[in-house]
């Protein structure tokens, strides 16, 4: 992993720079949009929707929303990852002396089976620390680009106690899933597509009578702004590695970038620290958003709080993040693993963010991105969570 | 529903006209790819992959295919069928005498849901006979766009018989699910639009460095034919009414076209007329793929055999199904009905296809368009399949 001091600086500009590096390597995902999700985000809930439910007693928000899904359950390896993966092996080819000193045979290490992946094509070593509950498919598909899988405990500590063991015996370079700039930059290049491809599609729109290309857009009242692009984009909060990316993507770019988190056993810890004013730096939770169980990294939290590129936070409960994943599966015909669910529950269940967007956009509401950060859910367990 | 007398002929330029009908109604379904499904696809089958399968002792055949799918799973109401649909309705609204006879308020009686959501469209009164062991979903669904559920037997005969007395009563205007011009015209758009939207793929991908739009094109050799658009289409075949449309709009284009059913109790009766010479007229099957239970009607038959428009069919088992939708489920992270998965089944397990793919088509390959005919499956019967 390079050196941070020796990384490129975190601007928009840097993300540009790292998406000419990914796009050889990753599938550009689509946007796509879907009539009835946007109608329903459109639609005020009514008092017996929200009854039994934490926003009992609130009158319901009326927000105008127009939703475009940036699509990276399709990416490679189904998320996102492989974003951050390949712009940090790219760079580390290029780090003065990595190779001529037998870096692709000592390796790389890390955590994120990702890495397995951009490391295997380009003949580099790579030694994946999974927890020894991880599930079956996604040891089989890490060991199927050629890692070598180790097993360790589930906790952070157990898990970088074995990669500094791995890195002591192989000298391999440690590469870490989401506090590292070459990683935030890489994540953010999805950022850069789904504000072109949404514009590309605004265009196309205006000048066809028929459908735009992907679905046709939702028949909500149109922006006055002028084809402007999106207003907004949520994504996902985790470590933070991808919505940091997404916010440097947006920067200058008037577009206001939000986090959104699961709430369940304190995984909130981002909308915690940015309320509070201080990075919350352990987090204990069975969320089953299990994308999201990571307390935000230093780096992202710079780039999230200190540079303050992110707007907002906002956190569902589990029975939101089931449902919006449910309408995914049922209305959108999309496997999007809970953790990608978690932004669209904010838009369609979260009275906060709902009574936000109305007051901020009023009648002309926001063209809004969600990124469905990743597919990775097999059909048994869709199985079990909705049985 | 039209006298047929005075229905548009069965040829391409019908199907074109009812493209502008209906375009204003439908979405224009995306076109994907998908790099893992194409790479399966043009990998020859191991002896031990086919060991304890129908095609156990055969040399694995050696195809090479790019696949191409055409998303109706995201079409309105989830399935194809909206198109005949409202091309239907419209053409009804036409005809001279039936909306001044008061037709709007007599109405219209049919089997297939699609024709709720077109009728309420144009504030046409719709009366939907379903078997009553129908989903509780589709029954909600249907009643959704305002029409009257009436409940029958299973059989085609009760169902009939409840559509009569329908008739009768009320002085609605039977539209059937499949077997009428205007309903093949209708389904046949959606072989247009994934010609028109494969050759655009493809000329945006010989123009541009990156992914085409959608995911980035499958790296398996190219065709050297000039990006001269589709080889074939694969479309499942139920009623006929789809297959016979698709196959309709390609007629004249050099594009073939094949029709896919499940084997199972007898379910590929369109395969074993065309092989017999005969058509099938009564099947009783209750092969996974729901939608493909029925026999082919009389005037798609006259398309796909008569015509011969259609060049072959091919037939897979349950098993076969199954495994193609759990690879659509987990590797290309989307909800197809079983019904939909089927053409995939058998461009990657039917040795028979894929044999004569290697044959016809030689190193090159073929570009095949697959039809995703429907994504109406619920999460709980997802978890069913796959428990």
């Amino acid at each position: 992993m390079a050196d941070i001091s020796t990384c490129s600086a975190l601007t928009r500009s840097s993300v540009v720079e790292a998406h000419d590096i990914v796009k050889p390597h990753v599938h550009r995902t689509p946007v796509l949009t879907n009539r009835t999700l946007t109608e329903l985000a459109s639609t005020p809930r009514t008092e017996s929707d929200l009854k039994g439910t934490r926003w009992e007693g609130r009158t319901p928000a009326r927000p105008v929303l127009r939703l475009w899904f940036k699509c990276e359950n399709m990416q490679r390896i189904g998320a996102f990852k492989v974003r951050g993966a390949f712009h940090a092996v790219e760079k580390l080819k290029k780090e003065p002396g990595w190779l001529e000193g037998g870096g692709k045979e000592k390796g790389v290490v890390t955590h994120s089976s990702a890495l397995a992946l951009a490391a295997s094509e380009s003949g580099i070593k790579a030694h994946i620390v999974m927890p020894d509950i991880s599930p079956a498919l996604k040891v089989n598909a890490t060991r199927g680009y050629g890692a070598n899988v180790i097993f360790s405990g589930s906790t952070s500590v157990e898990r970088e106690a074995v990669a500094d063991r791995v890195i002591a015996e192989t000298g391999a370079r440690l590469v870490p899933p989401y506090d590292h700039p070459d990683i935030m930059l890489g994540q953010g290049t999805l950022g850069l597509e789904l504000q072109q491809q949404v514009a590309d599609m605004m265009a196309a729109e205006s000048g066809s009578a028929g459908g735009i290309s992907g679905l046709e857009r939702a028949p909500t009242t149109r922006s006055s702004k002028g084809d402007g692009g999106l207003d907004a984009i949520i994504a996902p909060c985790g470590g933070g590695g991808m919505l940091s990316g997404v916010a440097l993507s947006c920067e200058g770019t008037g577009i206001r970038v939000y986090g959104a988190e699961p709430s369940f056993q304190g995984a909130d810890d981002a909308k915690r620290g940015y309320e509070s004013g201080s990075r919350i730096e352990a987090v204990s939770t069975l969320t089953v958003a299990d994308g999201l169980r990571t307390p935000v990294g230093v780096h992202p939290w710079g780039v999230i709080y200190e540079r303050r590129l992110v707007s907002g936070f906002y956190s569902v409960t589990e029975d939101e993040i089931k449902a919006a994943m449910r309408l995914v599966l049922e209305r959108f015909k999309l496997v999007v693993e809970p953790s990608g669910c978690v932004p669209l529950a904010v838009a369609l269940f979260d009275e906060d963010f709902r009574a936000m967007v109305e007051k901020e956009a009023g009648p002309e509401g926001w063209d809004l991105g969600l990124v469905f950060s990743g597919g990775n859910v097999g059909a048994e367990t869709v199985g079990k969570l909705f049985a």
